[in-house]
């Protein structure tokens, strides 16, 4: 059963934990949106490169949002597991949390889905393992992806005007 | 009449240009995705804040596809313009080419939509002068980013498990 | 007719538009003078690229005046176009101007004149195609420029003391 | 008794993980040494604020140990934990992984001691929570940490020449 | 005698020393322009407070050469010293050597001519303390200011186009 | 006599000056401690690399005390000098001192030890030329400096427990 060799999202999870520095925020003393995709992009490749054993690039980006700031001197906290495998492409969920950094007291900041490609060495896609989800969040996380990978596709296809 | 007082896209419409340097390239010399989206936050909010006269703040990415690679020392070229208005939102469209800087042959490499909310002095929500779209072009991104607003809001209505 | 030839100063122009970052402003909280001659150069060698269709390296500045402070979230609007070519090389003016981001007020904060060098495969100095100056304007910046490369050269030839 | 309200290594413990970009790589094409320490002080700043519920600064660094080299592209894996509590200062160990993002094949690269101390409202030093060791490793870090204290301090008695 | 109570040129020059490191090249390896400008302005500041003791900023740079082109792992030398002092703006002049880290031999890459105006607490221009060449390179240095000084400040008056 | 072919530690020494600039500052506004870290083992390389006239890598950092905080707008000034040479092995002295820019006072901030090891063309290390301590202070930097390899040597022996 080609599922069976497929790995548990847990297998490649990763997590991150910095502190927001002044030159990571904006004018007005919060984040940068802009700096917090840049980690998530790349807390988010390493789940997949480690799923996938590869090389890979970001393909796209869906359904992130900003659901609270940021402020100076929080703890920026990040976790990636991978969500959803298709042939030569990956979805990996990412979750950014503030945490004050005396209390402790933690809040889901901004969530996203980015999708990668596998690629082999002369930079071609190359298929991706199968991911096994077996929680019932896991399963759920799958359907959403699939989901959500499936709209991209037929997005693509009617050439929507950008 | 109400959409009489609101501004055309091109009102707001600003455009940016880099040369893709070292420390924005990933270890295999093309860009890192996180330096565009960077960059693709700070022109979407620059168009934003000329359309509201006002602070804005990220609240969601959507769609965002990384279609072709930026090599080291191409030009980076972003477009950004407001394709719709909600009440207290707006959606910004961002285009980013990379243009070879010598031959000038230009291909779009990255597209996607961010939307920001505006916030009044006491960072409140405050809501956003109308767009007036005009051209066929432009009443079909308004279409097609007020339904990305209409699918965002049921997701969020429904609590869809991240 | 070799000037026939040449190309009009706006074929090669290129604007750039940035907010101004934390990072970019000194401990006065406004724009550090270094970081506006980064974008500057920057924005010129893209113009003085697509002049030539050539590798370029910056020789000199010259008249580089800071008039107005630019303040953190201020828009930077940067504009650069080639004024004069020489046989090798190429004068770019680069104008920086500061804008309200909410007013949209816009003041010019930063001029300056930088000369280029084009290069060929070999990194050695090759022919640049000739400028066409047309209007009243271009015309007079033309000749402002080759006033400035003759002194240029004859302080090099005189050999100066720094 | 005292310990008692002590907290646990664990209980305060971090992890984070990067991807070595070129920006943090030195001309010989791996970590700059500079960049390594900078995280180190980041992630153990992080743990120090967990354990004290305070802001903290950075005292000294102690056998600070660089023993492999970590590669362009290489994921960097950081730990910190609490090893040592003085009265107003605390000891931090952090470990620096290199993994190979495709093997996952691990590697210790640098380890090094950082005390912090806790600072009040007033930036005036102010007691920390003791520490609770409990398992053989947390004892014997406790002590190599304890050793290193008392030297330390012998030093600053001494006034030895720097 | 007023000049007497001025101070010589040694008195506030400073020097910096650095390594040329990635993400200051150009996509060529070598030196980005602005990276060199940026450092100079910093370098002629450090000297332009220690003369004035007051805040300074940046008002233009003046025949600025970049003579020969610095390599990644570089060490760059940069010097500074005031050359002339006006009512409340003072001219330093700023010399970028480069250095090879292994031979020692060191040759001058960039030169220019940076001007300040002093500011007092409430930011509006001051007078600045005489400034005492003393030796025959002195007196020239002084010369040569003072020349352009002149020619900048007629430029000026012309309103010549920019 | 083979100490007669050693070189001094002055010849080899070197300083270096900065401003320091907010994006080096902790969310309290003083210097980041991984910042100052970066810059000693940049200023330290520099001069182990023209004591030996060789690529140089880190090793391991001693004894590193952070004395006094570095604010926002501070010149950090810093001195590097190889006080000490094994074979393949050299130790380098760095003091970091803030200087107000205004009155010129000047405090010693940090102070630290690092060891960096030369490397030959195909990376192994490689002995490296004596070092001539002469003055009283130079030879007990040298006696401090041999005793820290000593127990460094000896540590690592142990296989003390990280």
């Amino acid at each position: 059963m080609k599922s069976q060799k497929g790995k548990r999202p847990g297998a490649s999870a990763v997590a991150s934990r910095y502190i927001l520095m002044p030159d990571q925020a904006n004018p007005y003393g919060t984040a940068f949106g802009g700096a917090i995709v840049a980690w998530m992009d790349m807390t988010a490749a390493m789940a997949a490169q480690r799923h996938c054993g590869r090389e890979v690039v970001t393909v796209s980006i869906e359904s992130l949002s900003f659901k609270e700031p940021i402020y100076l001197g929080d703890h920026v906290v990040l976790k990636a597991r991978v969500d959803y495998v298709g042939r030569t492409s990956l979805e990996v969920g990412v979750e950014v949390s503030r945490e004050n950094p005396y209390t402790g007291r933690k809040v889901i900041a901004t969530t996203g889905h980015l999708t990668f490609v596998a690629l082999d060495e002369n930079k071609k896609p190359v298929p991706v393992p199968p991911i096994l989800p077996v929680t019932k969040q896991e399963k759920e996380r799958y359907q959403n992806a699939a989901r959500r990978a499936k709209e991209r596709k037929e997005r693509v296809k009617k050439g929507e005007a950008f």
